[in-house]
């Protein structure tokens, strides 16, 4: 989001005596009134005119992803309709296969069941195959996955093709630590830019405000055009020139989260739990800054950074992991059953 | 706190296998390692080689910083053991008059009861006769009393004596704001350091863990004696210079928290609420960098800055305030009964 005059925020508070005029819409119009319409003019390595995006990964972050970028895709003319999302197969409890059952009720109903992706989703179990005609790659699987991902698509994708990577996590090799942005980069041969911020999945299923950071390395233009294919009034993507920044941001701020739970699980109250929120924020940069000295201050202050910090730290399953971790007096068992029906964070 | 190594914080989870050690005292004892004992070597105002201090209110907050300052005036040898304390004369239930009780149960029976204060605090109604030998003076009073306080207090402070607030807002008169600390330096003539931080009275009555921020605005030296005055193994105090910056951050977080009781209420969810505290810190302090450009940036990351914004979002009395207001479709009845009960935050 743009910067806008400091009275803005403030100036929120003045709103007509009936509270009913308090929307949720009326109340962001501001924040989405800084959006402008960009145009990529990028001509599509297919050589389309209209560039074709695939979603890799469908499960819970994956299928909102494509609700977003589907919806964008109907609108915008740089964009083919048609949204491509690989779906790793499974055969659920009726006997049907997940992707049949994607593809005939735009829904995914084991892993973001009661959200309709949008009609232009179109689920595909080969991957091979679901990228092909792409040029814009959106990376969204869990971070253990991403290795055998990229050295399946190795070798295959040519053209001019662009990623982005919505993965949290690291790849931690003896050589030292690569980020899955560098991963894609390195095996796939493309330019990788990362997507993170404070967004619990379900909450921007349901079309509820939120903000989110896209990290680019050096084209501008190239960050405006993932930025227009993820924004929506309810969705504000900003973007920072700083990819490895905004990339830690998504990782670290999950062991923080785990030190907020463990205050969760000792009682120890709020103000101890501002605090290691705070310290882990401000160390969170230190260690990014270390390892790339060209992270910068600011992206911390960003969607990805205190905000992800703030929504991990009081919902997500690293800090209910550590929180039963404590409150059970440091045993393991259970602890599986009691924290992985919750949606992924 | 002093900047330490990037490492240090990520390493604190590397504890032994049984979480049995992980006790809040070990936990943070990484924390407290960083403070450095500090001799004032100030003369005294009233000719004492030791300092005397008083504290100028007594309800939740002012009962807690008593308690802290009387625990560090018995162990250290710059400060003269009795620390008086100014109580706004009540009459209990019983018949007993508020500063009696206190004086003989060394607890504050109506605003933090079940919390001992130290035998050496001394309560005293009458303000003049509270101050006159103090040359360290501990502003601790809801806002709208400091104007009276300072016309009462005006002309009777001689000698070399200074001053703290702990007092959160601004008197807003028609040549423009002016910052309680200020207000306190303007009437009396003294210099006026201020103390905020993410800090529930409660919570730090109970010895857990709390972090706050030290503002001032010249000397040092002088922030160090308060640092010292104030600093316990749970209640880490960092000085910065600046003092408005402090000052504004400790009054403006309650705005966001308005705001974020807002989406409470109108369940927007964790990501619009992580939305509204980051852009409410930003905002913060755009604006006040506009008051008073001396204003710093890493102020605002301080304990006093991001920190006591997540605090006051996720408990604070500004908070419920505007969460019941949403949830009762705007009707300001029954809200004073909602949230008086609570404590002052």
């Amino acid at each position: 989001m743009r910067r806008r005059s400091p009275s803005s925020f403030f100036s929120i508070f003045f709103f007509p005596s009936s509270p009913r005029s308090l929307s949720p819409s009326s109340f962001f119009s501001r924040f989405s009134s800084s959006l402008s319409v960009m145009s990529p003019a990028r001509e599509a390595g297919n050589g389309d005119s209209q560039s074709r995006v695939t979603v890799i990964g469908s499960g819970n972050w994956g299928s909102v992803a494509a609700k977003l970028i589907a919806s964008n895709a109907l609108k915008l003319p740089s964009f083919h309709d048609e949204v491509r999302m690989w779906v790793f197969e499974e055969v659920l409890p009726n006997g049907e296969k997940l992707t049949d059952v994607i593809n005939k009720t735009n829904e995914n109903v084991k892993y973001l069941p009661g959200i309709k992706l949008g009609t232009n989703v179109v689920a595909d179990p080969d991957l091979e195959n679901a990228v092909k005609e792409a040029n814009m790659l959106v990376f969204v699987t869990p971070h253990q996955f991403m290795d055998g991902i990229c050295k399946e698509l190795s070798g295959k994708i040519t053209g001019a093709v662009e990623a982005i990577s919505l993965v949290k996590g690291m790849e931690v090799k003896t050589e030292g630590p690569c980020m899955i942005s560098s991963l894609i980069s390195k095996q796939l041969g493309i330019n990788c830019c990362v997507l993170m911020g404070a967004n619990i999945a379900k909450e921007i299923a349901e079309e509820k405000f939120s903000e989110a950071t896209v990290g680019y390395r050096e084209s501008r233009e190239i960050a405006d055009t993932w930025v227009q294919l993820f924004s929506t009034p309810y969705f504000i993507v900003t973007p920072v020139h700083d990819v490895e920044g905004v990339e830690l941001c998504g990782t670290l701020k999950n062991v923080v989260a785990i030190a907020a739970g463990f205050v969760d699980g000792l009682e120890m109250g709020n103000n101890t739990k501002a605090a290691i929120m705070r310290v882990g924020l401000r160390e969170m940069k230190a260690l990014s800054k270390l390892m790339f000295p060209s992270v910068k201050d600011s992206t911390f202050l960003e969607s990805c950074g205190v905000a992800d910090v703030i929504t991990t730290c009081l919902g997500g399953r690293n800090r209910r992991v550590a929180e039963a971790f404590a409150q059970s007096g440091g045993k393991r068992f259970n602890l599986y059953f009691r924290v992985t029906s919750t949606a992924y964070s």
